[in-house]
């Protein structure tokens, strides 16, 4: 299994910000020769499939800047330095929704882009909810929206649902829901 | 549904690379206050989760510089400027398995990061599947492995499976083998 690995050679800082990092890191590939991988860091994210107690998903519409448009997601947010995915997790569906959950399950966790980037992402479930408080980043605007899965399956769709997590989220239903 | 635009008003080129672009746009958010958003363009993606006769998933082995570490993925490649999904997923699937499908069935598409980025990956289904010829690119090393969905779920588990795409083409053979 060895065989695979690319050793570091050199690695340089090209940008870093607020959010990412970008790094041009120089490799030896498993035959000898030498090959450049970009790889952006990420301090990774949390996000929460929550239902309510009417069975309905929580979302929030948010307008991506990478995307230049809106989309319809679970709850979601960067983790801190050092924080704990899940108190990371309490504290952004309560942030963006209002809902603080009194029990939450975790999921699983992935990473987004592998072939570029280090951005983990660890998902939680809970349907244990009770009322909070919208807290924003001050550079954050979100809408919040309850459906039934089935409507989130039509917001799949439509492409208003358009990312990898909801998508994950949305099929982990559709099994809980198949199977119970 | 227009007050969550953020409008660019300023856009830099940081970085312009081989596989990403790295652009830090200063934008009017949705209060006339204005913020800074980092952006990774990437041309987009391609993933095939295909099935041998023998009703096995076909998965490549692969070390990711980003994470440091091997993991197994469903059959994955980028998308060359202008080119079709579904040739480029037909391409992809034959050069890193040496399967040629004779049949693919387009699956879904979602964003992987769209908090910092563009990367957008189509996902196909084929159970239709050919010898063909494996040819990898110069600096592309990948082992191909076939396992059952039982033993894809305990790669899952032990976190060899750790990555979206393949997490959510798991899900989905659980759902249509439930549905089946």
């Amino acid at each position: 299994m060895k065989k695979l690995e690319e050793k570091t050679i050199d690695s340089e800082v090209i940008y870093s910000g607020k959010i990412i990092d970008l790094h041009l890191e120089q490799v030896e590939l498993p035959n000898g020769k030498t090959s450049q991988r970009e790889v952006v860091k990420h301090p990774g994210a949390v996000a929460v499939l929550a239902v309510t107690p009417e069975n309905k998903i929580v979302l929030v519409r948010q307008y991506r800047k990478p995307l230049n448009r809106e989309i319809i997601e679970i709850p979601a947010g960067k983790l801190e330095k050092g924080e704990d995915p899940e108190v990371c997790a309490l504290r952004e569906l309560e942030e963006e929704t209002g809902y603080r959950s009194t029990k939450l399950t975790y999921l699983q966790s992935f990473y987004t882009s592998p072939g570029f980037a280090d951005e983990l992402i660890h998902i939680y479930y809970t349907d244990q909810l009770e009322q909070g408080k919208v807290q924003l980043d001050q550079d954050e605007f979100v809408e919040r929206m309850e459906v039934t899965l089935e409507e989130a399956i039509e917001l799949v769709k439509s492409q208003d649902i358009f990312d990898a997590k909801t998508a994950f989220a949305i099929q982990y239903l559709q099994l809980k829901e198949d199977r119970s």
